[in-house]
């Protein structure tokens, strides 16, 4: 079943599957988007990073919790993309070995069009001892159940 | 020369190279991160969506930001990594083809301990034809010059 704009309703919860985060993904995305030498360089991210190790760039736990939002539930709606972001925030480093998973909440609801409305959403990336690593307000389009 | 907190002023301006945006790389993003239908199926796109073809995941344009902010500036700084983000907005569709480059500026600038600094800065990822497809406010740590 497809849910549209009219399924969601502010204050509706969801919580995804989970993400293990490896050493190699963390390198391999950081090669391609975040060339820093903390993402990249575990024995000197160890000996001289205020973080003490390796960590994962922003943007790669930003598209890992993506991918948690498209498996749990961006999948079955009629999303039709987001219009950004608001307050994103990286709380915690994430490391290799961490297990994530996101809890979503819907804040508030609004017409757009004839076609579409908009949906603004608490987001929080966790580890599986709950400790917040990540969140973000995000804006997503969906279609509405008109036609 | 490293770029310290003390080295970036209010108002001082950057300009990055450029990335050119591939089908291949967008489906391989949205395979890993934002498996959703108008990000991977060119064809279903073409037909189905809103946006009339094949468009960049969200957070592949951020990431792809990123990746222009470390080779043009963050590379030769002190960085020690982001706090988070404000005001992220995906204004335009990135689509196959397109060549992005970043436009930043410092908005503002606040010690936070003796060690390090904040810096908010705009951020404008915009294409060949000067269309801002993607902008943000980052807030991004700096080490002092202490030591």
């Amino acid at each position: 079943m497809t849910l549209f704009f009219e399924d969601l309703s502010v204050g509706d919860e969801q919580t995804s599957g989970e993400y293990e985060v490896t050493e190699a993904e963390i390198i391999e995305f950081a090669e391609q988007y975040d060339p820093q030498w903390f993402h990249l360089d575990a024995d000197r991210a160890a000996d001289e990073s205020m973080y003490g190790g390796l960590i994962a760039s922003g943007f790669h736990t930003a598209s890992m919790s993506m991918r948690l939002l498209v498996d749990s539930f961006l999948d079955d709606a009629a999303t039709l993309g987001a219009k950004g972001v608001d307050r994103l925030r990286w709380q915690k480093p994430v490391r290799p070995g961490d297990v994530l998973s996101v809890r979503t909440e819907i804040l508030e609801r609004e017409i757009e069009t004839d076609r579409r409305g908009v949906v603004r959403a608490k987001v929080e990336t966790e580890t599986r001892n709950g400790e917040v690593v990540f969140s973000m307000i995000g804006l997503v389009m969906f279609a509405r159940r008109n036609d």
